[in-house]
């Protein structure tokens, strides 16, 4: 029903291509990475080699022009973008794919088909840009469930009304990114909410994932964008006022935020805005000594300067990515605002690195687009970084991210054991050495969001098996350190085993009641959050 | 059980006075805003001339060392620090007192507690500093209940734990605000969370309210500060994990903050801190043109310069307390840091202000503790405020304060709405003009939070049914206007009726649910949030 169709198993449009150069740029480097001398890539799939259970659900005459059950929708539904995702297309392996895909127009649409679902034991699985890693897209397989419904809110598409005074806007939970931006534009405004996926991932799946964005600091997750919404139910509408913030019992959002599409699909929401940034200034600031750039890190994050940008990223990963020679680590730190120069905050945080040892090349200024190479490789290999996915993974490399987040008196530990510990089950699992690196997406007042990325070298078609064999370690490392299970992956499936134990029991119990109220006959996304009773 | 009494009727210690100086000087201002030639008081209560009714509850043996029936104790615990509670304490009207106070001790003693009033029947009011001005903390006047027993939490007062790398610390709910500061100096932190009750009012009671605090734009309210709760229930504790911030599923204390009493007692909470501030700039713009004044404000709100203070004052408020001739509109605003020079920021600022046709006299200055004379008396007069209630309530002087917050496009027409309403109300009721201004207690990007002061001049023994008549009216027009029904004054009872048609119902339904997990027997501060069904 798209235009232009997505590839069923990896990133991106049909058609879109990583050129052979940049195949052979990374190959390159994975040779030095992983010691291994040639990749032989497995072919990626094509729709009609794939064998595909038969739908056990009929579409009813009255909701024809909102279903389908082609075997191209089916496919590119069944997955996420995770690596486990991507590993099982290129395997070939559909074994539980949606039985219908239904795009619904309006509200009523999904109305309709939630009172369809539940009459007739029918899963439903809300679905914006399909770019979960952590199997939040993914069917549930359970035999309650006479059929699986996957409701792809595409069409919900539009920025409905636009506040110019309050800078915010009424958008519908549909919109991917850049055409959330392109809409934006005329107005002067923009969510400036760049995260990884940011092309094909949705406003509503950022709201039920609790995603984060562009920003190091300050509005960092979508809760802190989120002035209102409008949430869909089996039991009815809920919509909150909107209010830039109001003291009135506990928040309604919030409840919503995080839901995973467990407790409704969100129609649209008001959104907090900012205009776009006229001032900028970057620098990469080097430092020898890494124990320094993390204290230089953590006090920039308790400074209230604020920082768009402020990413620490370990000498090897910055090796990879051509920002260092690996001789030292480095900080990507950006100021941005649509009102002032920011030159005064880049020179007292140029004070602060200083004083911890660190060094940089470029002298800072004030104003229009300044950002130096370093600062520019990195990011152009960050959003690249998705289209990469089925090549790596092709060729038999696992190149995964975990994150997470812990206060500034844990890091240290927590670095230490989750690089030694994912060392450990790498090597055990794949029996050959990998790459775990660390840096800083986010950092707050209190302690800093680690992201850590790992490459390994695995058996072609085993990458399922090992990748999750790894990631158990892995996680759980994160965890027993003091890490949170997310900082802004989401939970999904892949996630439950760390969440069951990382939240209170009892206010699980209380989410499963919000569940009963509001999605009595429990269709909406089962085994998020918990299992279905 | 205190060292020093607090005065059962009204606000701070036994023997803390208004001086007869003082008191004349608001007499003079008052004839001026009212009309009123002199003013003869109702002379305070004492403990002795109050009748009571008989303590319905007997104190078992075991919790003998922890509760008590003494009659200052309940006379003093009956009211919260609103004109209706002080107005009914002059009138010496106690009709509804809690029957027991409990002073628990222990974790464990509030778990007894629960379960004694659980096993009889007795409704639980959690009680704070006790300075809700919306009947958060009165005893509720329902059939149900066989007593009612108040656990004042003020042994819960200790700082447990500080994590200076995170700049964070472990906090009992119980502590006040001038013992909180005073344990957490040492360590050169702060929480600068200075409300106007702030020398009465409890970390616990912050929480449970969403109180804002001493930041007028970024870290205004108790919940930016919240980094993980400890909250007791009937069914058990509930504990998120303390991280900096995560993504996993719905924030679980987010469903405490706000919950007003009503779904378990906070015990106690890891708190995000400030370092003091080194750096300070503080200076009063006028505005002739009031809609510029706000026009500045907003602008300010968006600009990302994060003023400390910016608080707009009319100029009837403003010439009420010294600040103003009453031919200008004031801008409060003020910059601090711990880290950095703030000058920058208060130059852009001022420019901005300059655009809208602020004018001001103090040149800015970049440190130090800068203030001038204007900010300071209203400052002062501000701190001081809650101290000269109950001489004006004992002169049948209303002096009233309602809060919201609403989109910047809605502000003036919520205003003009709000003022003409609350006038007529005013005259309505009490047959005389009386005054109705307003100011910006905190600003957002997306719209301010206005304060509306109002003062009548009442019937002395009619004053709660007054003060009711008028604030029906008046609340019923912010909300009219599009107003949320508070911004951080809270629920409590009086704010039901307009909370009730606020909230979404099924959100309603959802919270009811959370009460029947945990607190089955519905024993927990009844009638806020909802009736007990």
């Amino acid at each position: 029903m798209t235009t232009r169709r997505r590839k069923f198993y990896g990133w991106g449009y049909e058609g879109d291509t990583v050129s052979a150069a940049e195949v052979a740029e990374f190959e390159q480097a994975w040779t030095k990475l992983l010691g291994v001398n040639s990749f032989v890539p497995v072919p990626f799939p094509t729709v009609d080699e794939i064998k595909v259970r038969a739908p056990r659900i009929s579409i009813p005459a009255a909701l024809s022009t909102i279903c389908t059950d082609d075997k191209y929708d089916r496919l590119y539904h069944t997955y996420g973008a995770g690596t486990v995702d991507v590993a099982l297309a290129l395997r070939r392996e559909f074994r539980n794919p949606p039985d219908v895909i239904a795009y619904p127009r309006t509200e009523q649409d999904v109305f309709d088909l939630f009172d369809w679902c539940g009459r007739n034991g029918y899963a439903l699985v809300p679905y914006g840009g399909g770019t979960s890693v952590v199997g939040g897209v993914n069917p549930p397989d359970h035999d309650r469930y006479r059929g699986i419904v996957t409701v792809d809110m595409q069409h919900f598409d539009k920025v409905l009304e636009v506040d110019l005074a309050s800078q915010s806007a009424r958008i519908q939970a549909g919109v991917l990114g850049p055409s959330l931006e392109a809409q934006l534009k005329p107005h002067g405004l923009t969510l400036r909410f760049f995260l990884q996926a940011w092309e094909f991932s949705s406003l509503g799946g950022w709201i039920a994932t609790r995603a984060a964005g562009h920003f190091a600091t300050a509005y960092t997750q979508i809760d802190d964008h989120v002035q209102s919404l409008r949430v869909l139910t089996p039991s009815g509408v809920v919509q909150p006022k909107r209010f830039p913030v109001s003291g009135a019992g506990p928040n309604p959002d919030r409840l919503f935020l995080g839901s995973e599409g467990a407790l409704g699909i969100i129609s649209e929401a008001w959104i907090r805005l900012h205009r776009r940034p006229k001032f900028r200034a970057m620098n990469t600031i080097r430092f020898k000594d890494y124990e320094r750039g993390v204290e230089a890190t953590r006090l920039l994050s308790q400074s209230g300067l604020n920082p768009s940008n402020a990413r620490l990223i370990e000498r090897e990963e910055a090796a990879y990515t051509g920002s260092s020679d690996g001789s030292f680590d480095i900080l990507v730190l950006g100021f941005e605002s649509s009102d002032h120069t920011v030159e005064h905050r880049m020179r007292r945080a140029l004070e602060i690195c200083e004083q911890c040892g660190g060094t940089w090349d470029v002298a800072p200024r004030g104003s229009g687009v300044d950002r130096d190479e370093d600062a520019k490789n990195w990011r152009d290999k960050f959003i690249r970084g998705p289209y990469l996915r089925e090549y790596a993974i092709a060729r038999g490399v696992m190149r995964e991210t975990m994150e997470t987040a812990i206060p500034w008196a844990g890091f240290a530990a927590l670095r230490d054991h989750v690089k030694a510990e994912t060392h450990r089950a790498i090597r055990e699992v794949t029996g050959r050495p990998g790459s775990v690196t660390c840096r800083f997406t986010h950092i707050y007042p209190d302690g800093p969001a680690p992201y850590f990325t790992w490459f390994a070298y695995g058996n072609k078609q085993r990458i399922p098996e090992q990748y999750m064999a790894i990631k158990r370690i892995a996680e759980q490392a994160m965890v027993d350190a003091g890490g949170t299970v997310t900082h802004h992956h989401a939970l999904g499936r892949d996630h439950r085993p760390w969440y069951d134990k990382e939240r209170p029991e009892l206010f699980c119990t209380v989410i499963r009641g919000a569940k009963a109220t509001l999605d009595p006959q429990q269709i909406l996304n089962p085994g998020v959050l918990f299992d279905p009773s």
